[in-house]
Formats: C-alpha cells, sequence, structure tokens
C-alpha cells in the first residue's frame, strides 16, 4: 500500500472513525484503525464490535485531487498515536507506505514517522448488511430528534433495555422514546420510507451520542437500513453501524398523563435560570438536587422555587408566569431532571402540566406537538 | 452591614480573591470569604495562609457610583456557593444584607438567597506589612518574568527550597532564578526601586502562579514591598501577600557553562515543532520523553531529531539551522523540559549552546540577554 493524501482530509477521516475505538478492548487489533487504499481512494475503520465507523476519502472530489494511490493495500496502526502525529504533521500532504513486517512509512516535509502496523487481513468484518429498505431523515433533524431524547436515557446496567432509545416507526412515522424510570423524554418526526415499513428497535445511548459527534449540521439526507440486530446510519463518505439493544422496550404510553390539575405557561429561559439557581443550595444529602415549586397565593400569575440545606442557608426565586390555570400548586422534583428536560426542549415559552403532587408532570413547547418531556416527582414534605 | 454593588464587580473581586482559597484547610473559617463594607467601599478578602488576597471595591471610580453602603460590617460567607451563586444572579445589581445570627441575605430581581455567614471578626488578620522601601516593576513585565521562570520550580518536597523562585535584587537590577536540578530558567529584569536596595527571597511557585493569574495585561506599575518572611505586590484595588520559602537557595551560578563546543542558531516554532512530534514515540519505558538530537554530517546545516519506542514504531525529524558552529553534535535530552524552555522564551530564532553529551546546555534568544534556559542531557547511548 502507498498513497498521498492532503493532510486536512486525513485528519477528519482519523477523527470520525476514532469515536468508535476504545483502548478497553478484548480485542487487540481493534485499538487499531484500518487502512485500505483501492483504485477510487482511502477507506478508514474503527470498530469496538458494538459500534464500527467507515470514513472514506475518494481520491477526487468536485474536480479536487485529495489522494493519490500508487499501490493499492491495506494496514492497521495504533489509533491514539497515529491520531495524535497526523494532527502534528508539518506538510499539507502525507504519505503513508507499507514496508515490508508491516512497518509503515508516514512522512510529511522533513518528518519521517515509521510506525509498527498489524495485518489488515486479521481486523474483524464489519457486518453485512442488504440494503432493501432504506429509511431518510435529513441530518440536522435526526441530530436534534438524538439530542432531544438520549440524555433519558438510563445509565444503570440493571435494566440493559433502558439503556437505549426506543424507536418505532409505523410508515412515515417515527417514535424516539427514552426514560430511566424516573423521568422520559419523547419526540416524533416524520421520515421518509415506504408506506408498509414497521420497525421497533432499541439504539443503544452510547451509540446515538457517537453518531451525534460525527454527523454534519446540514440538511443532507441519512439513509437508515435496519437489520434484526443492527442498524446502519448513511451520510456522505461516512458508514455508522451499531449493534441493537435485545429484548422488549417497556410500553410507556400509560405512564403519560392525559389529564391535568395545573397548567403553566412560563418563559423557558427564565424558568431554567431560576431552577439552575436553586439547585445551588440543593447539592448534598438526601434531597440532594431537589427543588420544590409552588404557587404564590398572594401575587396571582406568579410561582415561586425553592430549596434549602440546613448547613449552606436557602434560596428563593419567583418566575412570572404567561398563564396558570387550574388547582394550586405544590411540587417537588430533580433540579437536574428539570434542567435536561429544558435543555433539550426548544421554542421560547413552554408549557408544564401538573396532575398533582405525586403524579408525573409532562412538558412541552408551546405549539409543537412533536416534543415530550415527562418527570416524575419526589416527595420531601 | 448592608450594601448593593453592581454585579460585575462582585464576580471580579470574588474570582481573584478564591485563587488564594483551598478546601483543604484545617482552619474552617478559610473557606469563606471576609467581606467588609466600610464608608469608602468595599473590601473582599481570601487566604489559605500562605496566600491571602484582598480586594477592595470602591463606592465610586471615574465618576461612576459601583456600590452604595447603606451599613458598615461585615461577614465570612463559603467561597465555593458564594462564589458561584454570583455568576448566576439575574439582575445587574446585587444587593448583600446580614441579618441576625450572621444570617446573610443575596437579593437581585426575584432571587433571594439566605446564607448561613460566619463573624468576621474570627477571620484571621493578614500581615502587617510597613512600607518603607517600595519597589515598582510594569504589571506586564512581571507576568512575564513569572511566566518565564516558574514551571521550572521543583514539584517535589524533598528539597522544599527549590519549590520557589529565587529574586535577587541588587540596586535597579532583578534576577529571578528557578531549578529543578534537572534545568533551569532564569530572567533578569530592570526595576524602579531605592539605589540601595538589596535583597534575597524564594517566593513559592504556586503563589507566583497564582499572581499571574490576577495580575492585568497592561503596563499598570505594580508595588512590591518585602519584609523577612513576607512579601506584598499591590496593583490597583489589589492586594496579593504571600509567605517567602525559609532557607539558602543554592548557588546556581556555576552550573551555567560559560564555555562552549557548538552552537546552533534555529527558528524556534519550526525546532519546537520537530521536537513536539519526536516526543510522540518517546512516551513510555526507561526513556519516557527522551530525544536525541544529532547534526546530519552529510547534510551542512541540518540537525536530525530522533526518538524510538521498540513497540510503537520510530520517528525522525530534520530542521535546516540558520548556523551551526564547532564540533559535530549528538546530545540526547527531556523532550518536555526542551518545550517548556522554548515555549517560555521569546523571539523567533533561538541560540542553543552545547559543551558535550553529558554537560548541561544553555538556549537563549537570539539578541536579547536577559532570559537563560538551561536542560541537563540525559545518558542514552
Amino acid at each position: 500500500m502507498k498513497f498521498s493524501i492532503l493532510r486536512n482530509r486525513l485528519i477528519e477521516s482519523v477523527q470520525d472513525v476514532s469515536k468508535a475505538i476504545t483502548s478497553r478492548t478484548t480485542i487487540p487489533i481493534l485499538t487499531g484503525i484500518k487502512i485500505t487504499a483501492s483504485e477510487e481512494g482511502i477507506t478508514f475503520t474503527g470498530s469496538d464490535s458494538d459500534i464500527s465507523i467507515e470514513s472514506f476519502v475518494p481520491k477526487e472530489e468536485d474536480g479536487d485531487e485529495i489522494a493519490v494511490i500508487q499501490q493499492t493495500g491495506g494496514i492497521v496502526l495504533q489509533a491514539k498515536i497515529f491520531g495524535e502525529l497526523v494532527k502534528k504533521l508539518p506538510m499539507d500532504i502525507v504519505e503513508i507506505e507499507v514496508a515490508n513486517q508491516f512497518q509503515t512509512i508516514i512522512r510529511s516535509g522533513k518528518s519521517n514517522f515509521n510506525l509498527n502496523g498489524l495485518d489488515a487481513e486479521e481486523y474483524p468484518h464489519l457486518p453485512q448488511i442488504t440494503e432493501d429498505k432504506v429509511i431518510r431523515i435529513p441530518a440536522d433533524i435526526l441530530k436534534n430528534l438524538i439530542r432531544q431524547t438520549v440524555f433519558a436515557v438510563s445509565t444503570a446496567e440493571t435494566r440493559p433495555i433502558l439503556t437505549g432509545v426506543n424507536w418505532s416507526i409505523k410508515g412515515s412515522r417515527l417514535n424516539c422514546i427514552a426514560t430511566d424510570s424516573h423521568r422520559l423524554a419523547q419526540r416524533t418526526a416524520e421520515i421518509e420510507t415506504a408506506a408498509d415499513a414497521e420497525y421497533n428497535i432499541v439504539i443503544p445511548g452510547k451509540s446515538l451520542n457517537e453518531l451525534n459527534k460525527i454527523l454534519p449540521d446540514s440538511n443532507e439526507p441519512v439513509g437508515i437500513v435496519i437489520t434484526d440486530n443492527q442498524v446502519l446510519f448513511k451520510a456522505k463518505h461516512l458508514l455508522f453501524f451499531s449493534r441493537l439493544l435485545e429484548g422488549n422496550y417497556p410500553d410507556t404510553s400509560r405512564l403519560i398523563p392525559t389529564d391535568g390539575k395545573t397548567e403553566i405557561v412560563v418563559n423557558t429561559k427564565e424558568f431554567l435560570q431560576a431552577i439552575d439557581r436553586a439547585s445551588l443550595l440543593a447539592k448534598e444529602g438526601q434531597n440532594a438536587n431537589v427543588v420544590k415549586l409552588s404557587s404564590v397565593t398572594d401575587i396571582p400569575g406568579t410561582i415561586e422555587i425553592t430549596s434549602n440545606s440546613p448547613e449552606i442557608g436557602k434560596v428563593t426565586d419567583r418566575v412570572n408566569c404567561k398563564s396558570i390555570e387550574g388547582e394550586e400548586l405544590k411540587i417537588s422534583f430533580s433540579s437536574k431532571y428539570m434542567m435536561d428536560a429544558l435543555r433539550a426542549l426548544e421554542g421560547t415559552e413552554i408549557t408544564i402540566r401538573f396532575t398533582g403532587a405525586m403524579r408525573p408532570f409532562i412538558i412541552r413547547p408551546v405549539n409543537d406537538d412533536t416534543t415530550l418531556q415527562l418527570i416524575l416527582p419526589v416527595r420531601t414534605y
């Protein structure tokens, strides 16, 4: 194998595929990046066997020369050291050549690295996926629906299925749900697919977080292919494979209350900042992160957010609501869950609908039915 | 005590004095910030008993009102929580009031914090320093001479005196030296002082690092007062006290070679980048961070920097020199020490003078006698 490549494209591909690579793997060759040069261009691959990422650099793009392939072939190079060194190379063009015994020479200007490589033939094969049905979502919408749900997955391994996000697809409708059983995030979107498409899968939260990092912020369509145990995301020059979680995702629809006793509409930013301040004094002890929200009976249209810590002190913050309807309010909840939910929502105003001090409550942007956040309150008094 | 203050000025003062505060103190009240309001303004104090910082906010500056004092007095508030909450207050003006039992109310807009304070009378007194002789250095030069020396202090507590920077003053000449016995950094500067001034002190490296963080990047003069066991730095509205290290600083002058066998002149940035790349493959084992520098006999005016790791591979980098004079060169040294030294130097070109493979060598900017960096080589072959 021998080729030269523009350094910027090399750095970009190495960074993308490195997202899948971990040093805590039991398969030593997976700490490396596989590089293969074909007549058409160069393919970089990284994998931790749950996630696999493939990035392709064509030899020519939009009439510009990006790489020159002098000899096809492949090699596996240590991801950590290779990733660091490509960023420090002095010139815009990098030459990579495999000599005998998998010794690989990396040249740029007067710099000359000689790395011990591994046989590319030993590298595990990526999942084989037949692309009969492809779903399409623009990259920016896909990134958004990941961001709005993935934070709510469980981090505990006691119920592994909850560490993933449940995607159910029926026709052109995608519904994404994540819950750690104390809170729930839901987002729906319209997708482009075959009319009879029907899937119900659980994608590991970790995979979606990594995918989110490498997808471009553009409306470029991303193709999605789903099989029994794998999902493949296809963007331009990029393939992202993830294993699916096995098992049945719990039915969460009955968790979401349909009735409501109190409904408030507030400015998202003002409310978020008040919760953030109140959480400062709710750091330790049994009620860590717990803040209390109550209506202020003597000032109409005002809610109060309070917290206190016997050692440190207490805080009282007031927020003017756009509207308050229904019963008087007194409820306690995790400030962390509330801030996570508020940051995931879009829109300047939100509606919160409460159904009692110990019932889950739901948060939605005003005039937007595609997103829903649900939080279970805690008992404090 | 009761006053109101512009939030930005409050944040600035709290951040400055917090640099002296550590949670790892054996004196509980020192985890707090002392706040005292006088008729003239508000004084904030933080201390870990080695370093003490005082920041003053006058009630008026350049005709603008900064604070309104309604009642003089004092209080001590937990630095960590107070520092976090002032940054999150909603309005530009903050009111602070001490109620009964050291309960302190912090109000801003609709936010109301109530913190448990401590009696300001219990706070340790700052060192008393009589200002008979004041030395003056512009803040930017002071910051520079700290930056160019302090990184070379020892981090080992085996010889405590080496954890400080030696300042010797004779008349208008200040000489700063730091060494950890493997390398040495020296910087001289002209200062404004009494003609008969003569001092020889050792300032803890930690103190100088903190001072460097809070001094402004301006040529505003900083006053320095030295006593037997304390040094005081005085900038606008800011007092910085540091304990001095006790003991005699070793005489380092005989370490600096006066002769030389090989002298090279190179571009600082090109040389630094080549060392940085070579250090990538010198990470582990006995010779961690060791790189080798040698003259390339068949290409005049070129030096070669190499390193290798049997497991990972090897690297060879070449740098064109502006000039090479003297004997052929072959020397090994710590890439970390070399990069630290190069980053501390100013100027686009440096001179390195070698006196043999096992003798210390010195690095200086071309045409600048005020700075000197010295490194002891290591034996590798």
